[in-house]
């Protein structure tokens, strides 16, 4: 029966897109962004122009990650490839599992900094004498979202983004440290936002040849 | 063929016995423990006592709470029933899996406590010049850890007992707020330990009918 399908439908067999998921780090991080345009607007537009010329792949962000895109965006600029292109696409989020053992990581990993936190509460209290209170708040306030936030899935958008890649079996275009940790736990392709252009114009090369084989 | 079988083992067919997953709570906080005795080591001994004389019960605790409870209990008074009839098991966790809606709402609460938690230390700072440096540090540490870890899941020992509840179906006993409210989200049977006793008390007398019928 499958192998009748096969004969039948060759093309569709062979051409079922590979599908991307992006984070907002590929037009905002200036660093990812600089392969793509000048500016976040520029950056999309320049990803808008690559990735409609690429057949052989689907893109896909999560509509809260979109959300956080917009803050960066010029909208009257956008053009409407946007929405034929990119994808807007929730994860499935009450039909979806997680492994249980991933519990266990994150509840160990939120105790280790809940801990830590507080010692950095409390070497602020005892700085107060010698530095003075608002020297010491700032500080405060810095070192503390360093050791209870950084590198550690720590929003709603992040469970998106892993989420629907899960979900899509897509590769996971992202800078975010907490994210990927995640994306490796979970056996998710990822991709840092840097490669991105490269692996596009690949992918337009390949489109090509596999034209030209059929 | 399951009617078959249903035919060759009625007794087993009807008597599944019930399953129930025990917290330390039970044995250790005083309003609790006082329906089976005065100490730790007495009310493990008195559960025990009517544990035994409940056929129709499978009693459970993860090794990881049975390690806590250890720490409240004289070893050496404790009687050879105790294998028996409070079997040790540890959850599936490579195999079971979580809904994913739970990983947002674990996240969103972190993040809240996480923003309390800084509050907290910021009210410190500011208190310092006041009530001094002691005080504030003593006040500080029980009100973080409040802000950070009452009414959540905060350790592998709470996420032992939510899955190994979950995966034999069972009546978890527990007076943990973290551990009830997921209990709640997940389907999970769960009973105050005040009121233990009387369902053993209960059990024991319905053990007896069903007897009586076959």
């Amino acid at each position: 029966m499958q192998s009748g399908d096969k004969e039948t439908h060759p093309r569709t067999e062979r051409f079922r897109p590979g599908r991307v998921v992006l984070d907002t780090s590929l037009f905002v991080n200036p660093d990812a962004r600089k392969y793509f345009g000048d500016t976040p607007t520029e950056a999309l537009e320049g990803f808008l122009f690559l990735a409609a010329q690429v057949p052989i792949l689907e893109f896909y962000m999560p509509p809260s990650i979109f959300r956080e895109l917009l803050n960066f965006i010029q909208k009257d600029k956008l053009s409407g490839d946007l929405l034929v292109v990119l994808h807007q696409k929730p994860p499935n989020k009450y039909e979806l599992t997680c492994p249980a053992f991933l519990l266990y990581e994150l509840i160990e990993d939120i105790r280790e900094r809940i801990n830590k936190g507080l010692r950095v509460a409390e070497s602020a209290v005892r700085g107060v004498s010698s530095k003075g209170e608002k020297v010491i708040i700032q500080d405060l306030r810095r070192k503390y979202r360093e050791a209870l936030r950084e590198g550690i899935i720590d929003s709603k958008e992040d469970v998106d983004l892993i989420l629907l890649a899960r979900e899509l079996d897509a590769l996971l275009v992202t800078a975010d440290q907490g994210v990927i940790k995640w994306a490796e736990k979970l056996g998710i392709k990822w991709l840092f936002p840097e490669k991105f252009r490269d692996y596009l114009l690949s992918s337009i090369k390949k489109a090509r040849l596999l034209d030209i084989r059929i």
